[in-house]
């Protein structure tokens, strides 16, 4: 009698807590599981904002795939997925070629730049360890550039694209890190500029208004500039061009960095599936409509919430409960039992401002401040502890 | 009765040790000292290949000229030399003017690129804390970059012109960084390249050949490869295109650093000053001619070495004698004493290969290995002292 074969292609949040899941649910006879991911590391996207400023290492931000696979009953292959065969029920990798019984997507985003000229060649995204580490060395390199040539300076000038969560981190850690990186440079700070743009009328759209003053104020004091309501119409290699009372502006930047959104993996888009912004609209049971066999997990799958009619927004929060669903769903129908539909739980959500102030929601009430801080701290502690126990907290915590 | 003023440009080693030893002669009111620097810091441009390679931090090589002097006794002008008025004796500044009738030029040095296209615009240079900065950051950003693009293997070359002492101690810190630099960036450290490229038949031209065999071994074993007998034909954005047996061969390499040659400061040809590669044949007492109250020190002052009818090499050990040579004498002009003609003393020369190893001639015998590594900071670690003292040994030295 043969096992069946569970492939899980992606080894991000949804990903690594599926192959978690279903090594803690299954033993080593019931099933052989294979999971596929780019690099042989595993990395906390929600902490990003922070190496990327340079505020915190890279290597806090990830951990290594071995440390947290038990590999006696998970195979871990380090290659990238190119196409999904769903005919065959196979998947096309660079350097081989995997068979599946059952499908786990779980291959993330990409950043979507609505078609705004010039984003995705001049900008940077903050969307894993590769890019936010050029982020990091590249806003550097422009400082270290200045001292040489002390008109430039646009070398100072780092311009933010979108103010949702990703955005707002972004600025308030790179505020943050200002102080040691013009000592470092001899860089006289008052001529360092870190611009926020955001075409909607308010930053971290959705967002508690009160909370939202609360994000503003602090940041602003930190020296970190808004344009609200205000469009990048393109980006080039000199800057942003914006849109500011109907005319175009130039601002010279450096750096400028995109985070107003993402979509989900192309892939899945070219290998046939039915997308909206390469997210599939999923069954209730997190499957691909029309494949019983197929599973989507994190940011590529789009699930409606039946309160506003909106899709829910591409969050760790739920990625890591499409995983724990989709395990236990697996197990069961391995063991011939019956499945339950997902049903996401929004405990809440915290958006830092730097190293010790943040803003939330948390159980329908506001935090903010240094509480609030240490909340967001819990929270990345919480989920390290999920995946890797009390010894991943104690090794990538920080407290 | 008014007091004679001084003026020193340049806070290079010349420069600075003329201002200490005036400082140390002269009382309060004897003359007016005032010593020019476009940067408020002296650097120990002989250390300036660690923090290029980033084997030392920039700090390490460079000391605030106000803990040095004693401002009672030397006014100290953070400014830029423009140019030099012999007629009006008065030395135009960015930001003033200064009257001398003292004048003494430490204006230092500018990288010669021998009219070889692209050097100037493509290549970096090791000369001061920028320029060291940025080539710093500017390899740490290549390497960031590459695994992302792991086809552009060319991020990971880094090309030296030259083979005289700068492009020796860079090549063997660059080696001893590697390790380090390829954990930070995820890369295989096979796939970097560090490639010397010499037009000389031999490195360290006119140096012992068996000490010249002892570092290409030691370099050759830390992975650096030697093109010796190579022009460089020309730099481009790309790399460098060298001559190997006549014909035309590119290396592709993101970063092309020139050590090949220095000439000496522009500002002194622009003056009208007579001279050779823009370094002044000075008289016995190391006055430009014609000119009696006009003295050069450092990479400015040519002097012929009469045991083989050639220029000294402009080194430190030389400019140093300079400064105290110059301040002697003008300490007795000043008093109605009798100057002293300038006269070198070549202690030793001692070129390091990396962290732990080094070669050198001292009082005419060969040394190498770990005691000519020690010899080398030891002559370091003298010249800290002549100029701060214990203290700066202790705040700077390398033990």
């Amino acid at each position: 009698m043969s096992k069946p074969s569970i492939v899980i292609l992606g080894a991000g949040y949804g990903g690594i807590v599926a192959a978690l899941g279903l090594q803690k649910r299954l033993n080593y006879n019931e099933a052989d599981i294979t999971l596929v991911n780019k690099n042989d590391y595993h990395y906390i996207t929600t902490e990003l904002h922070q190496p990327a400023a340079g505020t915190m290492h890279h290597d806090q931000a990830r951990v290594g795939i071995k440390e947290l696979i038990d590999e006696k009953k998970i195979k871990f292959v380090k290659d990238t997925v190119v196409a999904i065969d769903r005919e065959q029920q196979k998947v096309t990798l660079q350097n081989g070629e995997l068979h599946y019984d059952y499908l786990v997507v779980g291959l993330g985003s990409e950043p979507e730049t609505f078609g705004i000229e010039g984003l995705r060649e001049h900008a940077f995204s903050i969307n894993s360890i590769n890019s936010v580490r050029i982020i990091r060395q590249h806003i550097e390199y422009q400082f270290a550039k200045f001292a040489a040539e002390p008109e430039r300076t646009d070398y100072l000038t780092i311009v933010v694209g979108g103010a949702g969560f990703t955005g707002i981190e972004f600025v308030g850690e790179l505020a943050d890190r200002m102080p040691e990186l013009c000592a470092e440079y001899d860089v006289d700070p008052k001529l360092v500029r870190i611009i926020n743009v955001e075409a909607a009328p308010t930053v971290l759209p959705g967002f508690d208004p009160a909370l939202v003053n609360y994000a503003m104020d602090v940041l602003g004091g930190k020296g970190v500039e808004f344009k609200i309501g205000t469009p990048i119409k393109r980006c080039t290699p000199e800057g942003v061009v914006i849109e500011v009372d109907g005319e175009e502006e130039e601002i010279k930047a450096a750096t400028v960095v995109w985070t107003g959104g993402v979509r989900g993996n192309s892939i899945v888009e070219k290998s046939g599936f039915e997308t909206m912004r390469g997210r599939i609209k999923v069954d209730p049971y997190l499957r691909a409509p029309g494949h019983e066999n197929i599973f989507i997990v994190g940011d590529c799958a789009l699930i409606i919430n039946e309160e506003n009619n909106r899709p829910y927004p591409p969050t760790a929060q739920i990625a890591i409960q499409h995983g724990e669903n989709v395990a236990a769903n697996l197990a069961a129908l391995i063991r011939g039992g019956s499945m339950t539909p997902f049903k996401p739980h929004i405990r809440g959500t915290v958006a830092s401002l730097g190293r010790n102030d943040a803003i939330g929601i948390v159980g329908g009430r506001k935090v903010y401040g240094h509480a609030a801080s240490w909340l967001k701290k819990l929270i990345d502690m919480r989920y390290l502890y999920l995946i890797g126990g009390l010894s991943l907290v104690l090794k990538k915590g920080r407290f």
